[in-house]
């Protein structure tokens, strides 16, 4: 028997956790033949609720399971973790302007960035689920130096697998067979979903689709998607959150030969600014390693959505420029 | 490519339904190499949130997903169905009796059993998992004549799941070497988890947990261990109610070796009053089949907790006569 990965979840009690953890367990992020265990963070007035999480966990008889672990200290948390979901983030109260939103935000990030440093797995994978992710992500990561940055992921996964899917919706295709989808820039509205290199069934993605209808339905449909969710359910994203987290951690440890997005590091490509976390078209080569797909001919419609998106990050990033070390 | 297997979910856009739904579409029930669509039934009020799901489905952009439709007729929802959860139920509501909640429920599972014989496959399996669950069960039964009793089964497995779960944690065994499990009876605090036939890792479960713990303390904290999930996150089982849904019709479709609860059709093994839905150790020999372990030695203290159990199930299938055909 192996020794079981280690996995963190942050806001494990809420509702991306509880979508997310019962998946991981049933072993759908490592397979039915790995033991993971479960490491649950928590703010204290939280761990009540997180009580009845992990009794449920027990309840399911999960063979995969080999434990699970409760904490409202992201040190113990994350000790030896191999895997972080940071799922857990501050959400906007009544009158807190985003700039607030982003400072509280930073505040909590800061320290778990420090936590992950000072105790994680220096081989863990982190990706950041609560938003803003991009910036939480880029303030963790600025804060665990011992870490290569690149560990460290934005999630934009849920934005490609809904572009993905209306893509196949519009096309009358196959989910499976849309490829090369890429979300360029920032987990916010203005995110660019780009299918110039997208293919479904091998054929060019544009022609199936066409381009009035990508630019004036397609773009702003994925964009405000998330709104869309929280009209109809009265809540927001849950479960397609979790599923797409498990997806980006999944492949980001066995490797995808598809183009997959994802928040991660700018050392400048695609002419973005150095150290923003940025989402890239990259293709993961396994053990969460990943690499950016070089060369893509960018137009100039894509190029200015592309600097739009850096722009808000950029400013994202000046708004809690204080907790970067 | 094969035909998708059509699974049918009601009370869909309840908590239970939003933890099942992402399991099964992800490919959970029936492997990653198998289709399904999904048929989602809710009342009128709830079809919008019913929207929701069904676009958060979508969004997993899950490969093994062939297709989701919604429905507020059970007719509908349930035409060529080859399973299908129950999984709604109508909650007790303020000054509610037990009886009343009995009735409000029979009112809808005798619909549903018609709508099932009217328009399912013929070899559909279909789990209650709506409390009073036995009850919902045999009443569904009673109004599907077309349909081989047995293809009905009221939910007992989280109840088995969770005494399995209790024992592995009292001696220190893995989950999965727990065996041979059994719950009798109804899906209440009336059921009855016995161990006597139990074995850990091939070794009698009596000896090693001992017979005090497992009647002081097993018994009720089984029985009771809904509320206290309750209790504990403010809100009922969802997620371990689900996990437990998906375990029941997975082994039932692929067979099992081992000792699995489940609520069925009486035909007066055990002595029990033929025609009433009573949980007993079956074995899954699969394709939806199962037969009920014979001739298990019980001793005064089980035969006593077995009656209790069904004399409640008399009760309570007394108090809904007048809905059975």
């Amino acid at each position: 028997m192996t020794s079981p990965i280690k996995i963190a979840v942050s806001g494990a009690a809420g509702q991306i956790g509880y979508a997310l953890l019962f998946r991981i367990a049933s072993g759908q992020l490592f397979g039915e033949n790995r033991p993971v265990s479960l490491s649950l963070l928590e703010i204290p007035s939280s761990l009540p609720a997180l009580d009845g999480v992990e009794m449920e966990l027990n309840d399911c008889a999960f063979p995969t399971l080999a434990g699970v672990s409760k904490s409202s200290d992201a040190e113990t948390a994350f000790g030896d973790a191999h895997v972080i979901f940071l799922a857990g983030a501050k959400p906007r109260g009544p009158g807190m302007e985003r700039k607030d939103l982003l400072a509280a935000n930073a505040a909590v990030f800061s320290e778990q960035g420090k936590a992950i440093n000072a105790a994680a797995s220096k081989y863990v994978n982190v990706l950041v689920v609560g938003n803003p992710a991009n910036t939480n992500c880029l303030i963790a990561q600025q804060n665990a130096p011992d870490i290569s940055p690149r560990r460290f992921a934005a999630m934009t996964r849920l934005d490609h697998n809904r572009a993905a899917a209306m893509l196949a919706e519009k096309t009358g295709a196959k989910v499976a067979d849309v490829r090369k989808m890429i979300i360029w820039g920032n987990h916010s509205l203005t995110q660019y979903p780009d299918i110039h290199h997208a293919e479904i069934g091998g054929k060019p993605a544009m022609e199936l689709a066409g381009e009035k209808w990508y630019k004036e339905t397609m773009i702003p449909a994925v964009r405000k998607r998330g709104a869309a969710i929280i009209e109809a359910r009265g809540a927001s994203s849950a479960a397609s959150a979790a599923s797409a987290a498990l997806d980006h951690v999944r492949d980001w440890a066995r490797g995808c030969d598809d183009y997959l997005s994802m928040g991660i590091v700018s050392e400048g490509e695609y002419g973005i600014e150095s150290g923003l976390v940025y989402s890239y078209p990259v293709k993961c080569t396994g053990k969460g390693e990943s690499e950016i797909v070089a060369d893509l001919p960018c137009g100039d419609f894509s190029a200015e959505k592309m600097k739009e998106s850096e722009t808000e990050l950029r400013e994202e990033r000046d708004a809690v420029r204080h907790l970067l070390p």
